[in-house]
């Protein structure tokens, strides 16, 4: 499907400077794939965020921490539905799948989403008081 | 802490009617405690919105489905932040807690949140085209 | 109750340059009352601004146009709830009041816009494609 | 228009299980017409969200409630416009147009939506304090 | 590229009504080209409001006030980012590249406004309380 | 002002790990002030992110880039004032004025804010499709 290009182009490899290059490797390495998608090929056009990006999603996504890799995918799921970020959304449903996400378990997550969407707006809107048991 | 009035105020359970006092019942009942917070007591001016919040919220965030309670209260908590509602935060921050929620899980929670939130920003912004393989 | 300060100080009568008081009139003598509520006395630091602001509010909340002004006083209500604008909310629900909305619309209102979120996240998040007839 | 696809498949009649062709069967009888729009057929994927969302729908939506059905409807159009839903702005106008709504009534809705959103981001940015008489 | 068509006409410069032809007339020769964008031909259709914006938007984004006209497009570009509005991102960075600015330049505004996104919603997720020294 | 508690607690220097410690005395280097604001005092409480946070706000809000600081921290407090976070708008509006803003650059930030926020609503609610110039 044709689309709009971006507000910087998405570079080919031939095209990084060796920070980008070496952060693009780290990418195929950690990912074990040759594919790098257009969000990192964008950014390379500014290795300093690039490597910062790079290496804050490596770290906070990676296994062996107090929350499971598919549960810290689908709450960025839920957060890029928020932030109606069809691109996020598109490609965090994909890393989903990629760590096991049923269609069932995707529908429920889109259930919360949608209830607290839901009652977040009815708290604001009807302004309701933080009760002293959450103060 | 003094807070602001709500825009219809909150009921106490001698001013319900009766729809409302048997949402009210089903609250306690299924939550064992009597403690029934302001977000009910508010919203119970509309009994018939209360009745259909409850019963979604009931079902949503129900046990024994493909998702965990603690995994979607979690997911509760990121879309409120999201959202920018204190309340909500607030009362499903406890909610979470109340499900077995660590502070170090909480802490995981709020640094996924913040790297979804920095990459949705920067797909939108940078205009990133959707790849062939998440379209 | 006690509050945080402005990030520009809310300006009395005395303080106003006179482009500002030319439409702190305007103000009173279109509201028909003395008082001018924060806003205004916050934006008047900004006097150009003050004048766009309140000739264009004037205009557009204006009686005699295709919607009646009640039902764009909830449109506004509406918007801040979604924007989440503390001080919005509560001026234009005592607007909504001063024009005749009832709790039950109020209620209503409210209803609505919760609906609306709820379907507007669905729609995202599962990404719904535009069906031809609304294209 | 070419689009990407939906993160779970729009359903055809045939794919449905029994409890969503119910909820299509009542769709059709209320809406008086045999087209049912991807919304609701991607929304199948989840019988019981399907269940509960149209039904919310269908009762808040409803005439003989306080609030006409043409300004619950502009109502929605306005939360779908400041939330960005491309979807729910293009259906809901439609809807809205079903309904009689004129094209003078929706610019003029538009124009109140652009004013909430500039006085709330100036309440906002300016962090107006709330006035005593609106606490 | 296709797309879908707007929720009102844009339209031709035959098809204005006498207001709308002399703020076009405006455009053109304050921007100093023929060329007049889409935004401006469907908010044609309320010419009321395409004067009120135009007359805005000449006066806040002028050059010869205390901010640079080029920091101004920056902000503009920012606010947009937020909103996701992909018709505002693209339109302002376009004009912040007539006013000069460079990709260096546009990639350093987006990774503020990426840090700006995630410290915010640590400071909304983790309801860091407001020091004295910023109250 | 009295206020609510944040979800991790605020700590002091005595609580902090070692890691914490650290950055906090970068912090304190760097603004060459002994004054730490609440924000990393709560952050502290996960000593990866508040170094990651640190660093990155350390690196992107920095002197000598294409970028003016001031104008960095102006996008700051647009950007914060569009996500609604009061926190972030009071801490960077006065570091705004810590590095020179007045009172008039600061209205007219606003009053920019304030129109893209208008516009952005427009564009969106009224579907403008993008001119063939910004594809």
């Amino acid at each position: 499907m044709e689309q709009f290009s971006p507000m910087l182009p998405a570079l080919t490899d031939e095209e990084l400077d060796p920070r980008a290059a070496a952060v693009f490797a780290d990418i195929r390495a950690t990912r074990q794939t040759d594919f790098v998608n257009n969000f990192w090929r964008v950014l390379a056009n500014d290795p300093a965020n690039l490597e910062r990006t790079w290496a804050e999603l490596k770290e906070v996504m990676a296994a062996g921490t107090s929350l499971d890799p598919l549960v810290k995918e689908l709450i960025y799921v839920a957060v890029s539905t928020v932030n109606n970020c069809t691109y996020c959304v598109r490609s965090h449903t994909a890393a989903a799948r990629g760590k096991g996400a049923t269609d069932e378990q995707l529908a429920e997550l889109h259930a919360v989403v949608a209830a607290a969407n839901k009652t977040n707006r009815l708290a604001i809107g009807l302004q309701v008081p933080v009760d002293e048991a959450f103060a």
